[in-house]
């Protein structure tokens, strides 16, 4: 495809241009509001449990009752165990882990098990086998995370427990220990508001790879990779980071003047799309409420002298906290190590792009995009070599 | 983003859509030729040697003489060895290869390799850093690929040899055995001409991922995940089936016209671009015909007598042999096994990829473009459960 064939310029970044239809959601910058199919995911996150919301994504609606509810975490329960080729290469993963950080080790381990597991193109399956796979492929992600990480601390990794919810099991497998049920709420809170949240450029990825027919362990890995790149954004530990360095109330106002005089961005503030609070700022700042400490007095005060500087250096601009902010304080209170924050969003995302990759399943286009060739025009004979 | 946003309907697939400028080369389908940079990919397969073009693609020009390319090999050759963490995996991932085939394979053990090489963001690093990551990258893609095959096989794994060429080393960790020079350069061939061919699928992931910044396994994983998937195409293997269907020549005919009769496509003819014969097509059937004997004497009896019943049954579409038909002869004349055949294609795309990483990481624009929401336009009340 080139300059010759019938080509459209696209924008820098192909932002804006409309790839696909989605039944899954729709995120409404202008409004502050966003939502899975039919339903804000805020509220989602404020009345239902992480299954819940994982079946609504995947299955077209929520449970309708206890029992669609507990049939459907009893498919999910025996799937959080690993396959013993998996298990065998824990410990070399842990150490590719610590070399080049838990994504990379999550993105080989899932790709391992999407292999092992004999995950086939989704071209060749019906709706049912694909729904067995991505189902496998997202109850193991919080194994897998926890597992890397535990290795890495030099600790035994600790076996799912098929009785927990997923957040719980989740915080179980990390710890060792069963987590207090405000905890183990909180997180599954954060975890609902993240499933999805439009269409950033791993859910763009998952579903270009899908759109080759490719197995859902190939499209979760590539997913994955995209996460993984600094600036697709969704680190929470960074906006904790910036808390940490700014250390005290008094001194507040100058480190941010400093920053935003200087032309730099201040972690957890801003986001691409939001004109208005994120909605799940918002959320996760009552959440964190709740818990109430130092560490939340200070979140506050930072935001309320943030919102306050960067209205009078950047005026119109609109500039809230984003997910990130308390995202990485409720993240803290409940314990988990900062380098586990951004692993922790992903064991909720994995569920996203899964029901992405379903639905792209069902169209037999692939996106397949051009490029134009800016080199020398006129092609030259190769020389010889000397 | 949404529909109350600033969104442009893209076509279907993203056809046409031009989403980056590219110096590393044109296809113009219309005129049956395609280019590395300034020069013809046919042309330089039929001059230079895979690492010349492989210099090409990397650092911008072919080698100036000998001592440049010697150089360059001599910076290859140590990194054809794998790290001590991917050599203890390689049975496991041979097993995995077994079930999900040698793409998952691949796309697993080239994960790992860059997370036990601590590959970074490609956002973080100078350009001699990625340049390092990459080209350690595509030296080791034939040594896990031989690795895994051969462990499929019951065999042990052969040690890559330094002084061997990458083409001619390939064969030989393949067979064990030094490669006659005559096949050694079919194969070099066939793999400079297929580096690169335009925007593919798997070349726009690779760019997706590299536009969020993050390290070159996750950029190449991505890709190997979408080569697999079967929208995707390039199996030479499957035209080489399609010549064991017909059998004999005197089938041709009759099976032929079954097949476009009741819409089959016929595997090795029709390309998505050219519209003339593919040019890679015409290099390797005259390489075919270098070998001779009755396989070459039936792929070309087929390809006259298909050309002749399209011409007939669809007359003004312009179907020829693409690069797959004479591909698989080729590959088949020189010993190749038919299940590395797309491992095979795999070892030289991968250099094609990895062009384009080092392209886009020079860029700062991440590709994020928008999807529509379809669902139910008003959001409801999330119910209770019952």
């Amino acid at each position: 495809m080139n300059t010759t064939d019938n080509t459209i310029q696209g924008p820098r970044g192909l932002a804006g241009v409309v790839v696909t239809d989605t039944r899954l959601g729709d995120v409404r910058g202008r409004e502050g509001f966003y939502h899975y199919r039919q339903y804000s995911a805020v509220e989602l996150a404020a009345t239902r449990g992480f299954e819940d919301v994982w079946h609504l994504m995947f299955r077209g609606a929520l449970p309708t009752g206890t029992a669609e509810r507990d049939a459907f975490a009893a498919e999910i329960a025996p799937l959080r165990r690993l396959p013993e080729d998996v298990r065998a290469a824990l410990p070399a993963l842990a150490r590719a882990s610590a070399l080049a950080g838990p994504l990379a080790g999550l993105r080989t381990a899932l790709s391992l098990l999407g292999a092992c597991s004999g995950f086939r193109p989704v071209y060749d399956l019906g709706p049912e086998r694909r729904a067995a796979d991505v189902l496998a492929a997202c109850a193991a992600v919080p194994t897998l995370l926890t597992a890397l990480h535990r290795l890495g601390e030099g600790l035994e990794p600790v076996e799912p427990r098929d009785d927990l919810p997923h957040a719980a099991n989740y915080l179980y497998m990390l710890t060792g220990q069963e987590p207090d049920p405000v905890r183990a709420r909180a997180v599954e809170q954060y975890l609902i508001s993240t499933i999805d949240h439009g269409f950033n450029a791993s859910t763009f990825t998952a579903r270009v790879i899908a759109s080759t027919g490719a197995d859902v362990a190939a499209c979760l890995t590539g997913a994955i990779g995209a996460l993984s790149g600094p600036l697709h954004g969704g680190a929470p530990s960074r906006a904790l980071d910036t808390l940490d360095a700014i250390g005290t109330a008094d001194r507040i106002d100058t480190w941010i003047r400093e920053r935003v005089l200087a032309g730099d961005r201040i972690m957890g503030f801003g986001h691409p799309v939001y004109r208005t609070e994120d909605p799940r700022s918002r959320m996760l700042r009552d959440i964190a409420r709740g818990f109430g400490g130092p560490l939340v007095d200070f979140a506050v005060e930072v935001e309320r002298q943030v919102e306050h500087i960067l209205a009078e250096l950047k005026p119109g601009r609109e500039l809230h906290t984003n997910v990130e902010f308390y995202a990485g304080v409720v993240m803290e209170l409940c314990g988990l190590p900062r380098e586990m924050f951004t692993p922790t969003f992903c064991t909720a995302r994995v569920v996203g792009w899964s029901a992405n990759i379903l639905e792209q399943a069902t169209d037999s286009k692939i996106i397949r995009p051009a490029a134009r060739y800016t080199g020398p025009s006129a092609p030259q004979p190769v020389p010889a070599l000397d």
